[in-house]
């Protein structure tokens, strides 16, 4: 099996041997980052995003040009023909034909698993409502690997907004595939939804960051998103519940990397970008070489043969009920056929935003 | 007469000979697509859109590509400086010492020929408010010689929004150059205006598309613009006054070609999507291979040599009145001289607009 | 001293030496315009724009594109990550993490001077409110040079609005490195404030063109920006205060240049257009190659060994107080740190604003 043609719309669409092929990948691109390259000259990217991007979009606009591609697309909503009223399907199936690979941002949990199923061309999920946002982690994991050579035995602290934060989501499905432990430090009411907790990890629910920070070796901190809030006074009652410092960051491991995808508000103090632990910035720049690799692959670019891709599904698939979650696109788009995993005798997880529900 | 430096700003700017040629160009282009080409690279497209488009521009920004080329411009009026008061004229002038070539779609009819008479560089219209889309209609025209060989014999059916569809006029101007029998379908409200007829054409107006169907080579259809209505009660009059589907089809010849300009709302079903007859996903492909020909040919990458151009004008020109319709450029931008065309002893006819009125 | 590595905030970043050393390869650059170049192949340009441009921003784009380097960008605040919360010093450290070289344009003084402080790339200021706007200048020196020879003797009239017009401020930095005579031409509320006026340049204000037409050999023509008023009646009272037209241009040298940044309302008639004296549209053009020829210094691309550098500061600079202008970045961007240059025992001049304030 081969990452050729494949789209990116969850962690886990990608084996364990896959992901750390795209990273092997990423070494290289990032050795060569500043030599000319052309192995993608005659081919398009289309980005197309929905919501509001600046990292994600110019990374991989800057990914695409760095191997000599071409890139179209929209950065808003308000420049695209959905204004007209057109359905998701369509528009991926139109963009598809004036380019090779599309990277689509939409505010819809499963929005772009739907553009995926239309489009015959490679799809990457630039991150669809709060549900997932792989490449952030393949790139997350890329900083990890780097900086302390593996992820076996290390802690990792997930702190901030667990519960509609799409980066924790996608971390900790990809965090299945090593010997972690994981602390999730929230209020309660940013704790991780049941649903995001991955088999086989060993996941701890905590408040304060001060109690578990002297043995975390990752510490990735996450922005309590504002408009990800059903409502203005539930963002009141928690933002700025957290804030890391230079002061608290005495307590932790000299070793330990600060992560954030960032932009950050002010969860991380401006005085803790000068400490080596602050390894924030540098996981933005990594954003750069772990896309260039995963575009490589995809437009077959760089050879994947013989890398073993994931197991099929283990549960068979209905095609009922449709999906109760009003932010999942298999309710809002409503020509798209519900996809149910079977998961248990009364339990179906939908396949477009992972909600668990009970039927019968 | 050559196509190089030349402007496209509506249908019978180009002679049936070159409108032929640039469709042959078209071909080659296609046949080539996903190889690495290199004919424009150094020069510069300018995409200046003052609406939202999806298909128009990003076709146009992947054909430049495509072929190696540039593109710079801006895709709502909000980014460009439209908002501080600058002049259409002033606009094409600056932006023409910027690129080699400039797509413009404007709100107000005749926009784009008044970028194209104030710029010296080449100009096409990518759609003027409710006038023209002259680049669509070579699309359209790929299409259907794509699939049937020829269009001389066809019975060609027009369906939905005939009044304000610039597609429609666009298209109805080239079929003047073939032996075809229009059928245009549509409420009254919505019935194609006179100016848009084209001299020599055999035109029925029909309300129903039952009615016609089984005779129908092609079924053009259009969405009812909301943007374009004068008022809302007029629109929601007419919306969803008809709709095609999978049952209906049932009663067309096998080898209809079903065609849209998109992005369709409700107009025609999904169901209709995997049938044969279902062409406006490759119609809206084609729109890279097409664009990519016209480009070619106006920088002169592609010869036109010994094409015959259109015939001069028969009629004489004159500088009065200024144009009375609100929504033509002739009389929103004051500075422009009027262009009105004697095509009767008291009728004339405004060059950026079409409309035609009775004077004197 | 190079100018490779270097940003350009402020005209008086270069020395005059560099200002023409980068005229010098703009001459070049403009005479290679239509040839295919890829000096800057393999390299990034990123645009972050938080206030509309047409201009600037496409004229970047095409000088990056013309030497074969790649772009990306934002053209609206509303796209950016701005939008989140994020400070100035974070965006300009992850967008230098995805390209080579940064132009932004933001509406707080002094606010490219925060991302070039935080960034380790060249950033070029394109415009910072009503502060400065450095390439501007260079292009219009170059527009001078190329139909005069040298500025030194001329009579420059500077009309409009001297107050908030930041291409007049950053004009008359350079001026003062030739031996010219300026004429200020505005009404009292629009005249040059004090602090733009550069040492020992002979400036005379004056408040009607009329008077001192016949002795210019430059009339530099600014737009009354409405946008950049405290309140409307103040806009109201000055606008349309002059107008430059065929009749009043009888009065004038036939070789005057009529110069003007662009875009304009009506302060320039379009019966001036045709005239051989107007020279803003050639002076529009000329960015392109004035910006190649930027970029390609900033980038190492051309070389400048051996041109001396700037003065050191003679004067020392202070971390206090914070800058009292609102409008200044230094002001909104709380964790920036004043830096007051000590220009006399109880004068303090902002060096992101140039604010001068009496203390203690």
């Amino acid at each position: 099996m081969s990452l050729a043609g494949r789209s990116l719309i969850r962690v886990d669409d990608f084996s364990a041997a896959e992901m750390q092929h795209v990273l092997n990948v990423a070494e290289t691109m990032h050795q060569r980052l500043h030599e000319r390259q052309t192995m993608l000259a005659g081919s398009i990217l289309a980005t197309a995003f929905f919501e509001p991007s600046t990292r994600t979009r110019l990374s991989f606009e800057s990914a695409m040009q760095r191997l000599g591609g071409g890139v179209i697309g929209f950065a808003d909503a308000t420049t695209s023909s959905a204004v007209k009223g057109e359905t998701l399907a369509d528009t991926a199936r139109i963009i598809e034909s004036y380019a090779d690979v599309i990277v689509m941002r939409h505010p819809l949990e499963g929005s772009v698993k739907v553009a995926a199923d239309y489009a015959s061309k490679p799809v990457i999920n630039a991150g669809d409502g709060g549900h997932q946002h792989p490449t952030q982690t393949l790139t997350d994991l890329f900083t990890i690997q780097r900086a302390r050579g593996d992820l076996n035995g290390l802690q990792i602290g997930l702190c901030g907004d667990l519960r509609f934060g799409r980066t924790v989501h996608s971390l900790l499905a990809a965090l299945g595939h090593y010997q972690v432990k994981v602390l999730c430090i929230a209020p309660p009411s940013l704790q991780l939804p049941e649903r995001y907790r991955p088999p086989g990890v060993e996941v701890e629910q905590v408040q304060r960051v001060e109690d578990v920070l002297p043995d975390l070796d990752v510490l990735y901190v996450t922005r309590i998103q504002r408009e990800r809030f059903p409502d203005a006074s539930e963002y009141e009652a928690v933002k700025g519940s957290y804030r890391i410092d230079a002061a608290l960051l005495e307590q932790s491991k000299p070793e330990l990397l600060v992560m954030h995808p960032l932009p950050r508000v002010d969860e991380i103090a401006y005085n803790v970008d000068p400490d080596r632990r602050a390894a924030y910035f540098g996981q933005a720049a990594y954003g750069v070489p772990v896309r260039m690799a995963l575009l490589a692959l995809l437009l077959d670019a760089e050879s994947s043969a013989g890398v073993p891709g994931p197991a099929p599904l283990a549960q068979p698939v209905e095609h009922h009920p449709r999906c109760p979650n009003p932010d999942c696109a298999n309710r809002v788009e409503g020509y798209t056929e519900p996809q149910m995993l079977l998961v248990g005798p009364h339990q179906r997880r939908c396949l477009y935003c992972d909600l668990e529900l009970t039927v019968g």
